[in-house]
């Protein structure tokens, strides 16, 4: 059974704080063996990688190619469905015009002292895009982690994903196709991020990695953090559904279960403020378990961590949803926004009773690259500011270096730095 | 002696990789020893900080205090040199126009198919800022790190810094006092980091940790990014200058030198179409070397990584400019906007003939935390963004939905997720 809170009750801040803190993130460490196979692959480039390779995915890449050609990725895009390419083609179209319009703007003012100062955004010159092999391969996470370092204006951005024994997923190809991925390399694990950011022959070192992997992608991101950039540590999916009596139970049980078939560690935590209406949800949860294709992992995880909290006002929820800070929440209220001013930390917030959150992992445009496990108190959703940096920019005339320099001379002589004073004091 | 390259020598190109590939930074393997402390102080809290804070620091937390009150940071403000003050506030007053003008703009529209889409930022509840103790401890840091956290809104601000013996510099207190820092507590090092990510009884938890350190402090962020946001991982200090014939040999020595004092792995190097301007500013570095306070360690830089590049003209230089991505770039030249608008990697450029870098280490306003060792690739400088974070949201209407929603139910069931499916399918 899920928990069952009452935030009325004694001791509900105690229960409250043990679920803030459970730990749905395994944690093997598998730094070592991580750092073996990226001092391998540094010294020994495609040699390290070929080994890993054939170790790991069973695949010769000499043999069987490091590449997957463009040609073999237009087939699969041929090969689609007609609905589902439209649907790819749509989600495609509407993750690029939201993201486009997330450039920023460059700056370059004259401040009151005649000092011209600015900051001028340049996409990195080339990033690479990790994907995971088999079942957690998502053509929808391709779009999102893709669609982004295009809309940025990257140079180069190259695919690697795992083909085990050989085989190659379809849909993913489709989608990188559709995405405009310019490369996509048959190589996966640890091996591969080390191959990106240092660069081998077969592989060109990129500025900047994104995209989910299992333990050992994300600890060998962690550990070539500063060689490259790297985007947010992902973990467990999850979702807070806040939602009042007027709701159709069918609509929010769905919703809540739209999370927990993720994965037996995603996480599906309800507040009400009504308690017929939770049991009603708590009910017809376990209707739609007995007949969902997916019931044993959803069960699985809505039994584990799933949560339906009872407060005596929507209001009261809030500074507890901003402790979660939920990397999806759900609003299903008729006025959404009075309560989404106050929350500060969240993911993604999906407003009203027709905003399931299902539809912003696909084809709203937002992404669905999320902070999760708390990491909305300082995080962000992936952006093409992932795929941008700033150079700031400074500009003094004689008169502006003589209104301000003197002070840079006296902090430069109180820090011990002579050198940093002279090159300003001969200029005055 | 520096090394001198000339681009048009038939060897350059692999002199010209080994510099760019040279390495600067100390591998020091601290990783098992903080992970040992970062552990500790996760389990045994301030028993175990007040310990480590005793045996590296030698300064008893519990007799000598754990903060440092407003009454000593305030004294220390009020017994500041009057012009030392002065030049203080009139940087912290530049550094926070200009940091105040990079908090992002909202967005809430509606788009053609009738869904609302958004994001908004927030900054985060917490910041921990850290300043190392002794002789790397500068009170123009302070600035630069607490200001943007300040303007990014953010709630509680709390600085850590070691006390060795009971140390403590009162440049250092009295800038923070001026940043507006909300608390300052006597500790350093990994467990310093680890306290403020995880939080004890006397130190509270911070959602992001920012400022520099030795190896452990770096290396404790590293291993801390997920729990806590961190900024950059920092490297020595470095300059490239690119100047002509016309500059004063004076100026563009002093400047070359300004970073060279830094430290011993300091980097400077200038770029010039003029030889006989190169042999006058290497002449007239010997000449300020020789009667610098600072120049055993700028001699030291200078002479292990200084380089002095001859190119055909200035334009020649920039694609190599963009390989060194250099953390601080001089553009000495009458019309630096035409070489500036082809650079596409510095962490902060200074035009013109009158804007010596250290104007930006001090006053100018835009920040002087900057990304080194080619980071600026694809990293930025602290910002505003580094303390706030955006949700993204989301708002169908029924008709919206009608019109988005199929897609995503197509892809949901391509990608074997049902339960997604189901519940945008329930709300058509």
């Amino acid at each position: 059974m899920p928990l069952r809170l009452d935030s009325a009750a004694p001791d509900f801040a105690g229960a409250f704080d043990l679920l803030v803190n459970a730990r749905r993130e395994a944690d093997e460490d598998v730094s070592r063996d991580v750092a073996a196979i990226v001092a391998r692959v540094r010294s020994e480039g495609d040699l390290a990688v070929r080994d890993y390779t054939q170790r790991f995915d069973r695949h010769d890449l000499d043999a069987g190619g490091w590449e997957i050609d463009r040609a073999t990725r237009r087939a699969a895009l041929d090969g689609l469905d007609n609905d589902l390419r439209a649907a790819l083609e749509l989600a495609a179209e509407r993750i690029t015009l939201y993201h486009a319009s997330q450039r920023p703007a460059d700056r370059d003012e004259i401040d009151a002292a005649g000092v011209r100062l600015g900051a001028r955004w340049r996409p990195v010159d080339a990033a690479g895009l990790y994907v995971p092999g088999g079942r957690a391969a998502y053509p929808s996470s391709v779009l999102m982690n893709a669609i982004p370092a295009k809309a940025a204006g990257v140079g180069r951005l190259t695919m690697v994903t795992p083909t085990p024994s050989g085989e190659i997923n379809p849909l993913v190809l489709a989608a990188a196709e559709i995405a405009g991925v310019d490369e996509v390399i048959r190589i996966g694990g640890a091996q591969a991020i080390a191959a990106l950011a240092y660069g081998t022959d077969k592989v060109k070192a990129v500025d900047v990695i994104v995209g989910p992997g299992n333990a050992w992608v994300a600890e060998a991101k962690r550990q070539l953090f500063g060689v490259v950039g790297i985007d947010m540590v992902a973990g467990p999916s999850e979702i807070v559904v806040v939602a009042d009596g007027a709701n159709d139970p069918v609509w929010i049980a769905a919703d809540l279960l739209s999370q927990a078939e993720h994965d037996p560690t995603s996480q599906s935590i309800l507040f009400t403020d009504d308690a017929a209406f939770a049991d009603a949800v708590a009910a017809e949860i376990e209707a739609q378990l007995a007949r969902l294709a997916t019931g044993v992992t959803a069960r699985t995880a809505w039994e584990a961590n799933g949560a339906i909290i009872l407060v005596p006002t929507l209001d009261a929820a809030l500074p507890l949803v901003d402790r979660l800070a939920p990397e999806h929440l759900e609003l299903a209220v008729a006025d959404p926004d009075a309560l989404f001013d106050r929350v500060r930390h969240a993911g993604s917030a999906f407003l009203g009773r027709h905003t399931p959150e299902a539809v912003g992992d696909y084809v709203a445009g937002p992404n669905h690259v999320l902070p999760t496990g708390r990491r909305a108190r300082f995080s962000s959703g992936l952006s093409v500011l992932d795929f941008m940096k700033r150079t700031s920019f400074i500009a003094c005339t004689p008169a502006s270096l003589r209104a301000i320099g003197p002070a840079a001379v006296a902090l430069a002589h109180a820090e011990g730095l002579p050198a940093h004073a002279a090159s300003v004091a001969v200029r005055l």
